[in-house]
């Protein structure tokens, strides 16, 4: 893998994706969005570029998305979630499948809601564990303020069982200015994605647009 | 309810449980420690009351000190989370139950294991909501932190599905200097739970002793 991994974003179009694309793009990472329309992928990274001088993205189908990425994040809804997977299986082996899709259960989404199998992390790395390595994150980050721009006051917690690609999500998490932090075993996704609930719910009952969450103590000298 | 109303908690002599009564104690609340052994619990307050001059605190068997409290917090390990529910049930009537039990599974209590129901303060709901407001709360601080003084850098989720007792919550968690969110309906205490089995991994995995977290975004301004 080159310094900077070429990252594919399934889902690119939809607002988490388009969001993350327009800071790893201004990063200077590759990216390819990649749609069930390739159409609407193309004309999606045109519209990063003409917001960000000539970033190298450009739009795909999910497939062909996929398929030329180092890293592919994964970041449909959850209604297209389990069908994504499968379609990307055959061209993701030894990959690291970063699964940022929060299984809201619409109308109530501030209502944690998770699945029987615990979490769309763990549904993710039971389709996908056997060929790629598979990773949560991303999932307590506001759409909005990624493609508002401006620093970002989140943390990223980052589960996987594979340690090497949880520091791989981790260091791809950095160089967009958010801190990533090593959250253990991919079981552990169903913090984070019961968490977004929470945070739509602060949203709205603080009457903000983009609570976040920061992990606090790690820095602080251990006390005798 | 006079203003600082009397609090019972049930597990009393275990870290968190003890670790939470010194701050009450210490902020003028009449506290109860209530124990499986009445003995147990009248020697644990006696600690309590010697390192912190004589505040209001005195121990009981567990179904006493339900009874005579306003606000019952149960603290106990999730092993005896059930049996200590039934326990308490005829005294509890009308009161906020506060269930502070994390459905730890050891000996993995670094990965997240929730139960069935989907959260312990979700069986907490479906086993006591017909009698009492249950709210779940205070998972994530570390009883160490607690107990040791100094400045808790945690926020507080509160969840429960009655606004007014999660604002009583909010208020006694606010009186020890934590910030109490309003985390919504009970079904979201899975969050906060969920949360508590990363916040034990970050600890050994950042080498530190009291990892906590904090809602950002609250108090900024709504960006245009």
């Amino acid at each position: 893998m080159q310094t900077r991994p070429t990252l594919a974003i399934i889902g690119g179009t939809g607002a988490l994706g388009s969001g993350l694309a327009i800071r790893w793009a201004a990063a200077g990472f590759p990216v390819v969005l990649g749609s069930r329309s390739s159409d609407k992928a193309k004309e999606a990274a045109l519209q990063i570029k003409a917001g960000n001088g000539a970033p190298a993205v450009r739009g795909e189908d999910n497939v062909t998305a996929a398929g030329v990425a180092d890293i592919v994040i994964v970041a449909v809804p959850f209604s297209h979630h389990d069908a994504t997977l499968d379609e990307i299986k055959s061209v993701v082996s030894g990959k690291i499948i970063v699964d940022a899709v929060v299984p809201l259960v619409p109308p109530k989404v501030s209502q944690v809601q998770l699945p029987p199998k615990g979490s769309a992390g763990q549904i993710a790395h039971e389709r996908l564990g056997d060929v790629a390595r598979v990773v949560s994150a991303f999932h307590n980050v506001g759409a909005a303020k990624l493609q508002n721009g401006g620093v970002i006051e989140c943390d990223v917690l980052v589960c996987g069982n594979d340690k090497e690609a949880r520091d791989a999500v981790i260091a791809i998490t950095e160089a967009i200015g958010m801190r990533g932090i090593d959250a253990g075993p991919i079981a552990n996704a169903a913090a984070s994605e019961a968490l977004t609930s929470i945070l739509i719910g602060i949203n709205r009952r603080y009457k903000v647009d983009c609570a976040g969450i920061q992990i606090t103590g790690i820095t602080a000298n251990v006390a005798a």
